[in-house]
């Protein structure tokens, strides 16, 4: 059994890792932290949980996180770096939810996260863990960082465009929108039931940190200069992210080769779902599911192909993903214990 | 491993049947059955079992049910009465999650039903299917009538009360609140999202068909006449049910004690979860699992108990509740397939 | 015109009283303070106000609201307390949306609200703001308090039984619903979208505020000891609230004389709507005006009796029903700048 | 006192020119059909109308549409051309809320709506509703054909832009969302509660009723060829219509440039909010009223230009706008009754 702690299991993201972690059977559950929070019943904040998880939250300075086997950080930014040196020099691998080790750039990250890197050198090391992409690395990885939600939309729905280079690199549209729990469990206006319920907006369209992460990445699979508009937009719903993907065609190709681009890339995948050609995927067929699915559209079989992406954002946006590194960290299975059926309806 | 047949597999409670059966470990889906939709592969409709149920719906007419080891009828009132004597006299199990064997007085269930029933004699056979309070019937049972998902709440929240005998049964009122799902998949406009959605009232308050299944069954737990005024309201949320059950005590007895009448009455109960006296459970916590949670209150520590219960109503209260039934009507261990944690946020 | 001042206009009924205020064709809106927002246009913060509300919020140190011919207060309870007796001294009418005079009884405020009060001389003289049973009391008052969302409901449903002495008043039970509005804007984790929404919970069973504000009214209409069970509950809806007001019958009573109770009670009222015995009212159906809407029921005919209420807690359960106190105030038509019809859907 | 009928007011945007036609000064509702409903008071339908409004619906048959100054249609495609000459012909003028009318080009209509137009001699007459770019001819106008909800935001957003020729006019990328209402009242399982609560999805990708009234409005404004990708979206909420329009800068031009297109452009339009550049407006700051508001963003200071445009689908989307023209066509003040302010929260 893999020992496995949690750094930060009061937000949304912790909560859904102990869900993912309470049926995975290969794990034993060793320790959850938070200092706010030391002695209560994980399960007294979490009625979801009674009589499946038994621990209680504990302190970060009483937790010996170094006799578990894997760390997970469902932490805000900043947490994960200060905590890892220590634990990898125990030999204990580290997952992080969060951004700290997403972005290889220092320079880059710390202009849009505002804070400073206190492990830079641990940059180069840590594995991007969006396992579609970049299997080898994780498996052989100590450190992951596991990809930000709507960067992990974007990077499959416009990877095999820009690897097979049909696409204009430089006029990227990805118009996204995201349920409310993406922006995690704080005490704010912003997202009360009263402010956000029967409502729409879009935020943060003048740059948000997605934006150079997703960038970077993008860059990898092509030579040309990559640019891109990310809207992102606020949906009344719990869970679930849509990416609405733009691309103009640079040369002439038929749907069925475009198609084809990615049925082939995906075919190994278990939570890609590659729908037929110009089907409609909703956020709701994702539910409490790891799975992503995608679906192609042309309009008028004109110059403008578009890549319709659905997920959970807690699940494959998230915690789901992570698990699916620690499984392949840990040589298992990639898809143990997460083999759930969304929730429909 | 079981055969199992669905018939009427379009509605909430089929494809909730999926959902739980696609993964339970002593299942095999064999046949699924919708006139209108023959041919048509069960994941064309529901997108969410794409990659996890492979079976198409077939006609009625085409399907030969009789190869399953048991039926579940996901239908309309009438349908599993006109089709239960066939299976039942060729070997095959019965669970029907309609009304049809729920009621045990013939005129009583045309009364309500505004139909005939056309295979009266198997009314006393069947066992009704509330496996907290009936498990034995249940186990050697080959016809099940699953309850109705209000009836659930009510009589597993007023039971040990009525049971001790400190409650006045002539005095028993029950304010329920019902998701929308439970209206079931048809098109109608009183339950369109643009008529449900930020609004709440109640239906059917002068008389709904779960009143008479209730009281017949609360009436077996006590020799005094009972009489339950059952108030249902629709409540802007898909999945989830809440019933305030309120109760006249009868004589002195300590908040204590009655906690204890809760505690030990369900102390095997795997999904009944008999909360600290005091606490307001929250339908979510219930969403997507099969448990059912409740908790007591006395207000001012007067004379009135107040039992608040929460389900899911789509598990609980009809499809889990039918796939446990189905686990002790082949021997299986009761929580087989049915250990889902509830999706919370 | 009348010169309007708001204190704490920051909140969701500082807003409401705004959206009425600002087409009330005899207001001036004057001043609006807010400590914390000092300088910010008012319509920065509501954007719904934009070119309606010309206002910026003030400190309120600065704004010198004895220039007003009345002032609601939109605050937190213990805030009109403080400031109440320097308005009325220099001639100011003032109307308390919060709960500072709706408790005759200093004591048993102070063990509800745990906060001292500072003027109990005033709290003798406040008017309790329901118009519809209080009305004389209102039009010659210079300070009104006005009532809460719940017991407006509660009084409004149970006044014509009680006065009519056919109900038994300690046996009162009143199962309400409130939208989440009704909690306030206030930064919570318990009020989060992703928190309330698909969700449905009781809260508070064990002794709400509104309690004995409700029970010291319904007392003045009968003179058998009320004893009344409150169980308040939260739906995932932004305005709205429902109460089912159960009453036991002491004597014998046709549907038709107990329905000509309500019509002859409320004839004369604008903003109360007796529906058609056995009519299940919705809150959309007030959702942004001023109506209260209630109807009968008598399940089988039994010896209980149901009032449905509803009513859009923000309007008629808050800022709508001070406007309309404000209007008797200055001896204007009850309606006046209340005369919005519901939005629905 | 302008005598107004409504054909077809069973569907929201009946019950929302009932709304507002029931409060505006100048109106004296005369006459309601339809078939369905003869003879059922408007309010049993519609709740929130009791008091309100004392029409009854009267079928097409009965009812003497002649006597009225003018007829809104709020109907499906088709019955305005069916009775529209006759109206017209008995001097009465007519604004038709559907499609019939919309479309100049009489073979891109038949293409798109699948019927065919049996009155093509009234096309050319036909004013275009939209009061804020075509003003004069509806006012002199006795036939008006109100706008597309979706159209209205991409005319209004994309407007300045192209006829100052600052982008492109055959890049134009239109990702639009609507609340479900948009769908309108009727019998369809897609639309259900259960189907579209906590779920987003894009739907019509392939092609869609208001892309050809859209494209052929805005080739108005430039002489380059529009060509417009048009990706609607459905939104769980039940008004509310968010637009998030893209264009590619053909040359440099400053933000401040930008912005002064539309206030200059909007200037005297009593509806559109051009709000301060970086603004992200919201839904519900229009929900209820007929404003449109929209703010300018420009991610990076790039090449891309992003037009946000919200409205009320069924107020600015359709029933306000509607009355907006009538008003024009009989010389009222454009905003008169028309100045309800959004509800917020």
């Amino acid at each position: 059994m893999i020992k496995v702690g949690i750094v930060g299991g009061t937000g949304y993201t912790g909560v859904e890792l102990l869900r993912l972690l309470a049926v995975h059977p290969d794990v034993e559950l060793t320790a959850i932290t938070s200092r706010k929070e030391d002695g209560l019943p994980v399960a007294d904040m979490f009625p979801s949980l009674r009589g499946r998880v038994h621990l209680a939250f504990s302190s970060p300075d009483k937790a010996d996180l170094r006799q578990c086997d894997v760390v997970f950080f469902a932490t805000p930014h900043g947490v994960a770096m200060a905590q890892a040196p220590e634990l990898l020099a125990a030999g204990v691998k580290v997952i992080d939810l969060a951004a700290d080790f997403r972005i290889k750039d220092r320079a880059v990250f710390e202009q849009w996260y505002k804070i400073e890197h206190t492990c830079p050198g641990l940059l180069e090391e840590a594995a991007y863990g969006l396992a579609e992409l970049n299997r080898d690395a994780i498996s052989k990885a100590r450190l992951v960082a596991n990809p930000g939600c709507y960067p992990t939309t974007m990077q499959l729905g416009y990877y095999p465009l820009l690897k097979a280079g049909v696409i204009d690199a430089a006029g990227l549209i990805a118009d996204c929108k995201s349920g409310v729990s993406g922006a995690g469990r704080k005490a704010e206006i912003g997202t009360l039931f009263s402010e956000s319920s029967d409502n729409f907006k879009a935020y943060g369209v003048a740059g948000h940190r997605h934006t150079p992460e997703t960038v970077a990445q993008l860059q990898k699979f092509t030579s040309a200069p990559v640019e891109l508009v990310f809207t992102p937009h606020l949906v009344p719903m719990i869970r679930g992210m849509h990416s609405t993907l733009y691309g103009r065609l640079t040369r002439d190709i038929s749907n069925e080769e475009l198609q084809a681009l990615f049925e082939e890339q995906y075919k190994d995948s278990a939570f890609v779902d590659v729908m037929p050609f110009g089907s409609h995927p909703e956020t709701r067929s994702t539910r409490g599911s790891n799975m992503l699915r995608l679906a192609l559209h042309r309009p008028g079989n004109g110059r403008t192909v578009i890549v319709l992406v659905v997920q959970d954002n807690l699940v494959k946006g998230a915690s789901g993903q992570a698990v699916q590194c620690m499984n392949l960290m840990f040589g298992l299975a990639e898809n143990t214990g997460l083999t759930q059926i969304a929730l429909l309806p």
